[in-house]
């Protein structure tokens, strides 16, 4: 069958399940555009994008995908950068962006079913609605999906506190690589009833089969946010830092960043920089600030770290306004420095390693990209750290890509001494595959290899993403 | 080969590869002991007990059983109380007693490793020690094992402020049921690198592989707790007192009990009554009074709870002793109650629908047990209610289990239609295994066997326990 065969076919399919013209979209611009996320290095190539609007239409597709052999790639708001969401080899993209509802609500659970589709922002703007919160936030949740964060295990700028996205959902539907449909966990605080299939699915970037409706948590909301932004000699005070206000206080987010990012953050949004003088280093923290006792403790901590010497200069946001400028610095980092088609590094160690874990990390890389420009940020009070090379214009694309591997190695050797991971948040997709091994034994893939054939035996869902069969 | 042989084999290999005697017991007692968990429903026949003291002995014994076909029963504390760590039927049994040690503690990660055997009750002196907390606790803590409590995923009583110990888990090492070690996310908190095989092994009562090492994560003590007791006059007073408090506060624990389990208590452990008048339910609630303002708030809903006709009567704890007999109340009743054989149902449902669910179960229960003494208590701010039927003297063991089965399936089908768990936090074992179908589907249930192939193709871990092959 061609290729045009096999999608009348499938819209034929589509259309007897329904009753009504399914959405399969098959123009240039919608097969590059569904066909990839924010990663720019490999060219997307699907056969077909289709948008169900319903669960049964999901079932059908993955019955077609079986019977034909076709590959399916998961699309939800595509603002991943492990190249998870791109479909490169005549795969049928499966995009949620009509199933967006958010439905069920229940004050007491505090628990909501999300359509795979629903945009982070928009169940954040909900669970405000409600009176309540929901915590996983990060520079793209105006764009992604809630399935995909479930997918990728989203993390963000508020891990310190809330953790991941694992920790927020109460219950899955899912449909397999067989096209079957489970219910998992039921929106249930406790089930001990055998292996919780939950867990698989998140992370598992679309690998096992679809995430097709989601319960989540929500939190009560946090109450006087307060950031604090200080400024850094070296990477050593920000850990110091680190360590002092996480003995006293409770905090909502510990991030970093270097004057490189911020002063390209500065340069391209037009935000004020936080204070006068520049440093090396910053530290963006975050706490409630309920009582005058919670403000004291801050900027006793604040002055016992200039006195040592840790901070340089620093500020205590006093206005919701300045909150939120002092957030953009960190914010915005990511979405200015795509213009420079970044090859991002996204890796973890446990936090009391970081300090000697960065110096050997920075001695490879001045080393080995004299030229290239450096932008390290992350979410250091997770350890996990973001290291951004940006491509030089003057380089293509491919070698800018094959340098950046070779480098990559070596970091991934220092990350593999200690015990960290090669991809703390970002997942694996298609272009940390190769790295696996760095962090993963050749024994865990092979029981990930046969995870994947219960589930998905005809290797239908997302395939080449993660590892190969 | 017939018993006698197949020991001396066992004990040979295990002595050439450690090169000293192997702790192999064969006794009558320690055959028994070793063979059963709380739970006497069961009578324990394995072959023999093993203690290994390293991990290299825990996967010679997997070895061997491949080799032999011979059953391994992972045993801790054997606290369990579904039968998942019995032995009926010629398995070795393989105790972690000698695998006790606590290490590599870091404070600024706030993870320490753990031996499988490590008493929970050590685990949290240990925490203590170092000016930190472990928060997963239950009556059984002064026995049970970490081993244990992950491989069942245990909960208790403060599950509403702290999950499960699924949520305190950091990194496993697991030897599979193929003898392989993995050793599963090293203490990362960030690590999205496929599938998170660690969520497997945690709750599955053993039947992937042993838990050999865990990394544990400590939590910042809390401050000030303080308990208040309210007597209710009924369910419905107990679910409005729960709202009421979690709308205001952020509670540590919200237990509940009825009369009858309390004047169990009281005869037995000579606690005092928290208040003269006996109400036929009671709600312990915790929270951190960490300023008068929380004060004032508690007592300003108690005292709103009581002009609504909720609370009858009340008590606030003043002291540290008034606090510890107070949870007395709540935390003896276990232990209590199994001079009874009591027959345990541990189920769940979303917190909203509690009331309901309890309403149908209590029509069942009274309709069909008129002669049975039921005793009724459950974290009930997780939804979880555990349904204690005890034994009359002068039936007997067999026609009891009988009698009670027979309900079950009635209660069960309750469960189902609310969509709840036929086990919260107990797991599955061999006692709830022919329930396991009113919480999980037959698609998922034939997942889960394909997990287990893949992780135990031999089938020699913990055999018979969730589900047959």
């Amino acid at each position: 069958m061609n290729k045009e065969q096999l999608i009348s076919l499938l819209k034929a399919t589509l259309a007897e399940l329904t009753g009504s013209e399914p959405k399969v979209l098959t123009d240039d611009d919608s097969l590059v555009n569904y066909g990839r996320d924010w990663t720019r290095f490999l060219d997307p190539s699907p056969l077909a994008v289709v948008l169900p609007a319903s669960i049964e239409e999901v079932q059908a597709i993955t019955r077609f995908a079986n019977e034909h052999k076709i590959g399916l790639v998961p699309s939800g708001g595509r603002t991943g950068l492990s190249a998870a969401a791109v479909a490169t080899n005549g795969e049928i993209v499966v995009a949620f962006d009509r199933m967006n509802t958010i439905s069920g609500f229940n004050a007491i659970d505090r628990t909501v079913a999300c359509g795979p589709g629903v945009i982070t922002e928009q169940l954040q703007q909900f669970a405000e609605d409600q009176g309540l919160f929901y915590p996983v936030d990060f520079a793209s949740s105006g764009s992604s999906q809630i399935g995909g964060n479930i997918a990728t295990n989203a993390g963000g700028i508020k891990v310190i506190r809330y953790g991941m996205t694992r920790d927020w959902v109460a219950g899955l539907k899912v449909v397999t690589g067989t096209s079957e449909l489970l219910e998992l966990n039921n929106g249930l605080m406790k089930n001990n009833t055998g292996y919780d299939l939950q867990q698989l699915f998140i992370g598992a970037e679309g690998t096992l089969g679809f995430i097709v409706e989601a319960t989540m948590r929500l939190a009560r909301p946090p109450q006087e946010l307060t950031v604090l932004m200080l400024g850094a000699e070296d990477m050593d005070g920000v850990m110091s830092i680190l360590k002092t206000f996480q003995e006293k206080m409770d905090l909502t987010a510990f991030e970093f960043f270097s004057e490189q990012a911020l002063s390209k953050v500065v340069e391209h949004s037009g935000i004020p920089r936080p204070f006068e003088t520049p440093t090396p280093f910053y530290a963006l923290l975050e706490f409630e600030c309920t009582s005058e006792a919670v403000s004291d403790t801050a900027m006793e901590l604040f002055e016992h770290c200039m006195e040592q010497g840790w901070v340089l200069d620093g500020v205590m946001s006093q206005s919701l306004q300045q909150l939120q400028n002092l957030w953009r610095c960190r914010e915005d980092i990511s979405e200015t420095i795509t213009r420079w088609t970044p090859y991002k590094n996204d890796i973890s160690v446990v936090v009391s390693k970081v300090p000697g874990f960065l110096a050997e990390i920075d001695d490879v890389v001045s080393r080995e990209y004299p030229d290239f420009e450096i932008i390290w940020f992350g979410h250091i009070g997770d350890g996990n750290l973001h290291l951004n090379i940006l491509k030089p214009d003057a380089l293509d694309r491919e070698e800018f890509l094959q340098q950046c591997n070779r480098v990559s190695k070596w970091i991934f050797e220092i990350v593999q001494n200690y015990g960290g991971s090669v991809s703390a948040e970002h997942g694996v997709g298609l272009l940390k595959k190769d790295y696996l091994t760095y962090t993963r034994s050749a024994a865990e893939i092979e029981m990930m290899r046969g995870i994947k054939k219960v589930f998905d035996p005809n290797g239908i869902m997302n395939p080449g993403k993660i590892f190969d069969l």
